[in-house]
């Protein structure tokens, strides 16, 4: 598990080897079970998890309904981070929708790391920098577009979950019925094989 | 305009006064008329503004169709945060809705303040993850809400927008057709005044 993560760190290769080498020894990893729940609406966010393997599922529970908001994938970090920055009850619950092998960071490992390796601090601003640019793009996106205008998006960027998540959750992280998303399927299989 | 700018960085009290102060007197203050635009779609982002009074809206052109996507007031910075990290053409618009006074930062600069204020990165990675937070949030909202919810939680939460912003820049941001909103809004009142 530990070599995983080596690989993602060679994407930063402003820091040493060396560097890499201490920050993989020092960050905990886990394996977690398809449904295990890494963090409910209510706690406060003190974990930030990044997905070496499997799918973790963000989700609100709205009149009982699980609605799904966002899905992570190998290589892309998650918490709650209104709650870890501001330490107020999450809003988000966040799930394992596969099995994973996660690396699991906290406020403390961050401190001990920025100490023992202080232009790390700008590694994480600018990793924090593009995660705040996802969001913005992915909440521009789905605000400027139909329903089938975001399902093309879907395919494009995420299109590898039709086969790792159930079609009524992608349904419901699109803003449509389970429904509506077969429908749209049709339609523009049917476009791409006349 | 500079007073301004010294009391909103009165939030920080992490930094000393002369800090505060020494932020203050690199960093560029404009003024801004309504319509102006700060970032075309095809731009690499190079700045970032904080608002001190006024509103930036922030749009997708689709078709020829502008498509409001977000709307920054007092206390708010926005650039476009996938651009400026990883010098990428912006897919954003960023026009001000109103006149505004704003500050603006640049890599530069920010990297000029880090060497003479080296906790400044702490209060900016902080800052970031904020923003990080609130993108995260308004996407989960916006994804698991009906047009219904979305307009009351605009009007909870920016609800001084309605008498600054047109109501079918208002409409094209919550996803709804102004019609849409115009009969959201009617039996609204009307559930609200029986």
């Amino acid at each position: 598990m530990k070599e995983k993560f080596l690989t993602f760190l060679e994407n930063f290769q402003i820091l040493t080897e060396a560097e890499r080498n201490l920050i993989a020894d020092n960050t905990k990893l886990i394996s977690c079970k398809k449904g295990d729940i890494l963090l409910k609406e209510g706690q406060v966010a003190t974990k930030c998890y990044l997905v070496l393997e499997g799918c973790i599922r963000e989700y609100h529970l709205k009149d009982g309904v699980e609605k799904s908001t966002n899905f992570f994938t190998e290589g892309e970090s998650v918490t709650s981070y209104s709650s870890a920055s501001s330490l107020t009850p999450s809003r988000h619950y966040l799930e394992c929708a596969e099995d994973c092998i996660l690396t699991v960071g906290s406020h403390d490992l961050e401190q001990d790391m920025y100490k023992r390796i202080p232009r790390l601090q700008t590694v994480i601003l600018q990793e924090t920098e593009k995660i705040a640019g996802k969001s913005q793009d992915e909440f521009a996106d789905f605000v400027s577009s139909s329903p089938e205008d975001r399902y093309r998006n879907f395919l494009e960027n995420k299109g590898h979950l039709f086969n790792r998540i159930p079609q009524h959750q992608i349904a419901s992280y699109l803003g449509i019925t389970p429904e509506s998303l077969s429908r749209i399927r049709k339609r523009i299989h049917n476009k791409s094989t006349k």
